[in-house]
């Protein structure tokens, strides 16, 4: 399989999952798309629109050359216990699944001796579409493909998910489990809780209608990410809840000291107030420059530090 | 003064300032327009753009029909201690500040008996660029600009006020100090810190790079506010200090509840957090079709607690 994939399962075709099939044919990169699904009407639709080329069971999907499970990371444990019994001698087993610690644990657990076949990865990409007919080839294209292979991971396995990730676009990063459930935590899970938390707190208020009705631009792009899914977001959230748990503790002490620094507003503490502030600001308006014009970014303690 | 005004005098000649000049000069709703500074360089811009027509000083724009003071609100006690003696018989004084209660006690202190001269108001808009050279004559469109009067306000000039914001494109809306400080610490000071804050954490960590090399487009948009004025927004904080605790420490009760159902992840805490997500989701996706296509919002308590 120096190339083509002969035959690719989609476990859940979704927006993630459809989208890899879609990026797939378009670079005539893949013989055959099976789809499994729960949903019997998405699944048609995924037929009509030639997101898949045909529907399949979750046994007959353990026989393709590679199984993608683009099912919410809840579901991930169930489906791997159902696919173990059936899982082809070479068929090659990947995720793509947020949240890495949790979904390797229960592909070791399900699969036990076939656990090497299993590659844990994660496409960092998505909108707030939901649903085959969201799908598109472009999607992960320049975009960032997480490989978090175990000690135990066939490395010719993981080479192969690799080459289909980069078929669709992607660029490879590797890092452990562990370290990818830190920086997303950090980066992606922790803010999507912090916005839901906002969102519902204010809604609660005797006074929401007025907060609402005075919200503006900056509230708009703030709270973006709280309009996604309640129960996907749920699920990352408890399936990576070591991790979120460990950098919602450092944002909360974090806050804790702006809340004193405003209680006490003499010229120490506003001072404080200036400088958490104007870090942030050096470091958000360097990651602009990162992304916008691809410059290197500072070294952030030195910014931290300096600023 | 039923419609143009002879002389307008803008104290801090920057996007807000010199957008409301742009905005009148547009509709051709005043006469004069002359500016006071403390950069040379950008009073001296803002007459080569045609933002002002005459550099003057604070004594000489003290004699104006209508004085705006569009300075950060730090600035605006000594602005207003500045001009008091020398303010005009019958000149209206009228702000822009981000917050309402301080610069109104601070024009009260200032101001004595001419009190009644003063029109607190704040318009909603801004970008995140500051200067003359960032003033455009639409900024204020289809935008909200909130007064504030108090008991004393003579309520003619409430009403020049109003009217050159409505000439200016913005839709007035009319709420006590207290309501704005509250409203505004709730939908764009809290947000901000928040941001300040998670960019500021995430800086200081020791795998900063890594953090800030994953963060994708969630993170772009929730964190796009840390990227302001790191002095407006200390000043603007310290100023509404009380409300943004206030806030600040319903928002850290909200998160506490989080960090608990995380901590505990029985089947209780799982329907908590989802029961939180969604209520925020339901909110933000009916504001967003609110501000998109003018939907009337839902009973938010209804949203919230049928959620």
């Amino acid at each position: 399989m120096t190339g083509r994939i002969n035959t690719l399962a989609i476990i859940g075709v979704g927006l993630i999952g459809g989208s890899l099939s879609l990026a797939l044919k378009k670079h005539n990169a893949v013989g055959r798309v099976i789809g499994v699904g729960r949903s019997q009407a998405n699944l048609d639709e995924a037929l009509r629109l030639g997101v898949i080329d045909a529907i399949a069971t979750l046994e007959q999907a353990a026989k393709a050359d590679i199984i993608f499970v683009a099912t919410p990371v809840a579901q991930m444990p169930r489906v791997f216990a159902e696919l173990a019994p059936h899982l082809g001698a070479t068929s090659i087993l990947t995720d793509g699944g947020s949240t890495k610690q949790d979904v390797t644990a229960a592909a070791r657990a399900a699969l036990a001796e076939r656990f090497s076949q299993f590659v844990p990865a994660h496409p960092i990409a998505g909108t707030e579409k939901t649903g085959a007919a969201a799908a598109f080839a472009t999607l992960f294209e320049k975009r960032k493909t997480v490989i978090c292979a175990e000690a135990e991971t066939n490395p010719h396995a993981a080479g192969v998910v690799a080459a289909m990730w980069e078929k669709a676009g992607a660029e490879i990063h590797r890092m452990s489990a562990a370290e990818h459930d830190d920086v997303f935590a950090a980066v992606s899970h922790l803010p999507h809780l912090l916005a839901f938390a906002l969102v519902d707190m204010l809604a609660e208020m005797p006074r929401s209608a007025d907060y609402f009705n005075y919200a503006a631009s900056g509230f708009r792009d703030f709270t973006r990410i709280a309009a996604g899914s309640p129960e996907m977001w749920r699920d990352i959230s408890v399936a990576n809840r070591a991790a979120l748990r460990g950098q919602l503790g450092a944002y909360r002490a974090r806050l804790d000291a702006f809340d004193r620094w405003l209680a006490v507003a003499d010229t120490d503490a506003i001072s404080a107030i200036e400088a958490g502030y104007s870090r942030a600001s050096k470091a958000r308006n360097a990651w602009q420059k990162h992304i916008e014009y691809g410059e290197p970014m500072p070294p952030l303690g030195g910014v931290s530090r300096d600023g």
